[in-house]
């Protein structure tokens, strides 16, 4: 099985030199000290981690996957173990509250961090990843109590989180949903119901578990106007923090899936389980928003380390793989060249590294706004949290694409080998598949950026994001001019389509509905340019120091993408043309609705 | 998970109406009286077979898998009997020559039967195919000797055969391959190597298996031309036919694979094992060239059925399946609609259907090429083997990266339950993932259709199909008015790619080369929508007796895929437009191959 490396100078590369997210820290408070020292020693720690503890687990965990037993779930082995260092060592508290016990450090730190431990293993770094976003909610909307109780342990990753949120019946409609709550008298609820496809809901590695679980109560409107938000935990907490009798809360079994075998994706049944209002009642699916964008922020993550995964794999194999002879030959005393030599061998791999820094540099911007919305003023706060929902779902739905299409690739640089397990590949592109559904599936993040981020925003953020580009661009023209001639042509294509996308919505609402995810791949290949443009920029200051090649690869990639990637855009922009007749009003069979 | 149910009315439709093969059996010599009744009955008790049968078997058969323990390798259960009721019912023998035990029907009407096999159970299925082709390489270049052998026993299905070609260190590349023949002085060979990647070469289902075995005679040149091709029974068969002692080539070990895990893909040790030359010497890689078109229109009905399967999987949940509301509403007393309602899913859905026709009508008319080439006059053979081996390489490479496509959607269609095992879409979308590899590449595809099959052949039989079309185009545009505009503006496109292509390939062959799998898919759209377009003729011309909106829906599938999937087309020519250079001569760290 390919190694997995942590690529230090390409995170460094993005961190610091085109985000120069040290700048950014300066003038966020509480985060004044980090400089480029500390977070060198945080990443080299982190590195070393993901590479010798996690990645080696990532095959195994596959092959071995959760086991499920009357209710109790075990990890594959060496997870628990992995985890107990996790924790030992103090990572889950990275960006969490000093006054909890965390160590205060920028989310987007964590974040960086989080890429390689989601990188080395997936499966694994599930556990965590929703322990935080349900940290993030408690804290956000839970009372004094609740945070005294929940926060400390679960902030410490002693306790892990859920976000029970799907039933049988429900996923992307959750207005849908019918689990219980009924109050008691001593202010707490009798939860019932069942919740499918809970990530990390049972598990071997934490002393307690706390669903945060979205239910109705008695009188509650239908819709997601009557949903509220519960803390249930798998022990009940005594008054003193300290874990009691077991709550009516279980496992009732896992889901055998496609990937990240090593998570446990649990049916988790609440027979009148004891919980905890949390936030204000009917107003749960809103408390759950609070961060909907920061687990959006991880799935682009999870995606991007996966495609750099495969593509350090596609790499060294095709580098060391002798197979045909290329047009020049690399080595004419051998009887084949390596197949990195090979136009369409370099296509895709090509197509794997600049999706990879893509998607890296988006998701570190995101993690960006994601600090000026936890740490910044209060006008700051509010334009990151607009800048941050309109990018959110181009990052979430195009990364998560992207890294479908490039882990696939990764397989055909093996040819049969990536079809075979042991070479790693193939895990790879099986457990990339969720990300593309989970967090809101593709069609579900083009719907919220047509409709709610741009239509119902009077285009405000996307204008402010177009004028960004722009004035990037101009700023910088003279630098990568017939580059900059071409990316330019095609975010012209971009506010052509939107213009074309909203007119026509004006009429039908289902033009915009129709167009949602080609309008939202077009945007993303818009997006995911402007930062590989803005590496290329970046790089090319750089080139005098270029020893080895590396500032010049980012150019290529720069190069590569706008020439041969955003050709795309030709092809959604005249889908979106054809409009909704050719599928919307289908008089032929299975189709023609009104008729049956 | 969703039935499958053999697509009668679709079939019959592509076989009989579009394509009239009926007419075409009246013209091919032997098959004169297969008529529409006989060609019904048996596809009745092929579907019955498949259905009740082999669907069963499919998910179990993936999630047991194949087991080896020392040489000895077991198929999943039910596999053996299945195997047994197919031989006893005289399926293996269909296509075969009536004079050896066959029945000596159209190769094309096999064609249709596997593909309901294949649709059913894709891993099961293996078993069977790769036997047909070692029959045909025994027919085509065995001795009289080796036909009465092998040939009964192989055309009954009562031994199986295998085509060991891959070692580890050489895959589309044969010309590297090292196994070795030694004669010996009754002119049998000793044959010594290492063969990886056989498919059914090892199993618990045949008396004996023939390993059809490429290796290398002692004098013999280096790279292809020094290939030469053997059978290497399992066990010795004596003269008069019986099987005797075991010959010395075993099965190393099985591949854990990504799907297909009914099929036992095997390392297969040959160590001094006695072999038969079969063909001229150093003439193996021919031999074997033989029967590769024939079995790549099997890879395409593989791929197909794989989209069939999922398509139908994905229409049922998406009718069945209430999630968000619709506009309109389809039935407003709900409290939410199908999600067949909403532009998104229609558009997978209708991606899904109109690839699965359209593949199988493209696979149909080469089985229809097939047979003239294996029963026409001298000329009609040659005429149809170059026509053969144009449309090949577009079809197998298309169609596989189609069902890579479709068969994701089905997967999408499910959200969350798609990733689960239970449903079946996601294995659909793990065991088609081999046909974009096996029997060659797309990359491979796509470069045998640029150089050799358009390139070198002056464009004869690019400009041949060409023609065709636009005959057809010409003499029907009057039905379908604009689409067909609309189409011909894409076949233009196609013409002035190629012209480009071809241009620059005079200058430097890795224009080529670099064009390859872009222009391969290009083809391929245009090659699809000129079936969609035929279908939506014939659909056209029955409209007058549509009582439930069936040719409807073929006319739909035409509209839907001329305006929403070819708009593809438009990308893919800036693609190639944008050429060689932002890849094949990059400055850049690791692909900068010149400078190391």
């Amino acid at each position: 099985m390919a190694e997995y490396k942590v690529p230090v100078r390409d995170i460094e590369f993005a961190f610091h030199d085109v985000l120069d997210l040290t700048a950014h820290y300066q003038q966020l408070p509480g985060a004044e000290e980090v400089d480029r020292d500390f977070i060198g020693a945080v990443m080299t720690e982190a590195a070393k981690f993901s590479e010798d503890v996690l990645a080696p687990l990532n095959q195994s965990g596959d092959q071995q996957g959760c086991q499920w037993n009357d209710t109790v779930v075990t990890t594959p082995d060496g997870f628990k173990d992995a985890y107990q260092q996790f924790v030992d060592n103090g990572w889950p508290a990275l960006a969490q509250d000093v006054e909890k016990g965390g160590q205060g450090l920028p989310m987007s730190l964590q974040m960086s961090v989080y890429e390689m431990l989601i990188s080395a293993n997936l499966a694994w770094g599930l556990y965590p990843t929703i322990t935080w976003g349900a940290v993030t909610t408690i804290e956000a909307h839970g009372t004094d109590e609740q945070k005294r109780l929940f926060l400390p342990e679960m902030i410490a990753g002693r306790w892990t989180g859920t976000m029970c949120l799907t039933e049988s019946h429900c996923g992307s409609d959750l207005g849908l949903l019918r689990t219980k709550a009924e109050p008691n008298a001593d202010g707490s609820y009798n939860i019932t119901g069942n919740k499918i496809f809970i990530s990390s809901g049972e598990h071997d590695m934490a002393d307690n578990i706390v669903h945060v679980t979205l239910a109705r109560l008695p009188d509650a409107p239908a819709g997601t106007k009557g949903i509220s938000l519960f803390l249930v935990p798998k022990f009940h907490i005594n008054g003193d923090g300290s874990i009691g009798e077991r709550n009516s809360v279980s496992c009732g079994s896992i889901e055998h899936k496609m990937g990240i075998h090593g998570n446990a994706t649990c049916v988790i049944n609440f027979d009148n389980a004891k919980g905890y209002l949390i936030g204000p009642e009917n107003r749960g699916l809103n408390c759950m928003f609070t961060f909907i964008n920061e687990s959006r922020v991880d799935v682009c993550l999870q995606a991007h380390g996966q495609i750099e995964r495969s593509y350090q794999g596609a790499l060294s194999y095709a580098r060391e793989r002798l197979q045909m002879k290329a047009i020049p030959r690399v080595d004419k005393e051998k009887p084949a060249d390596p197949i990195i030599a090979h136009p369409e061998i370099r296509r895709l791999l090509l197509t794997q590294r600049s999706f990879s820094e893509g998607a890296r540099l988006m998701a570190y911007d995101l993690a960006r706004l994601v600090d000026l919305v936890r740490s910044g003023s209060e006008e700051e706060k509010h334009q990151a949290e607009a800048a941050l929902g309109f990018l959110t779902p181009i990052a979430k739905g195009f990364i998560t694409e992207a890294a479908i299409e490039a882990t696939s690739h990764g397989v055909q640089v093996y040819g049969g080998h990536g079809f075979i397990q042991e070479w790693g590949m193939e895990q790879l592109s099986r457990d990339v598949r969720i990300t593309a559904i989970y967090e809101g599936t593709t069609a579900i993040q083009g719907l919220d950026l047509i409709t709610r981020k741009i239509l119902a925003d009077d285009q405000v953020q996307y204008q402010r994001y177009l004028t960004e580009i722009k004035q990037f661009c101009a700023t910088n023209k003279a630098e990568l001019d017939s580059l900059m001639d071409t990316y330019l042509q095609y975010l012209a294509t971009w506010e052509q389509t939107t213009a074309r996308v909203l007119e026509a919505s004006l009429k039908d609402l289902n033009e915009a509905n129709a167009a949602a995810v080609d309008f939202l791949m077009l945007s993303g290949y818009v997006v995911m340019g402007y930062y590989l443009v803005r590496a290329a920029v970046t790089a090319k200051a750089n080139l005098a120091d270029d020893n080895d090649g590396y500032y010049q690869s980012k150019m290529d990639n720069a190069v590569f993408f706008v020439s041969k990637i955003m050709p795309r855009i030709h092809g959604l922009q005249k889908q979106i043309e054809a409009g909704t007749e050719c599928y919307m009003t289908l008089a032929g069979k299975d189709f023609d609705l009104a008729s049956e």
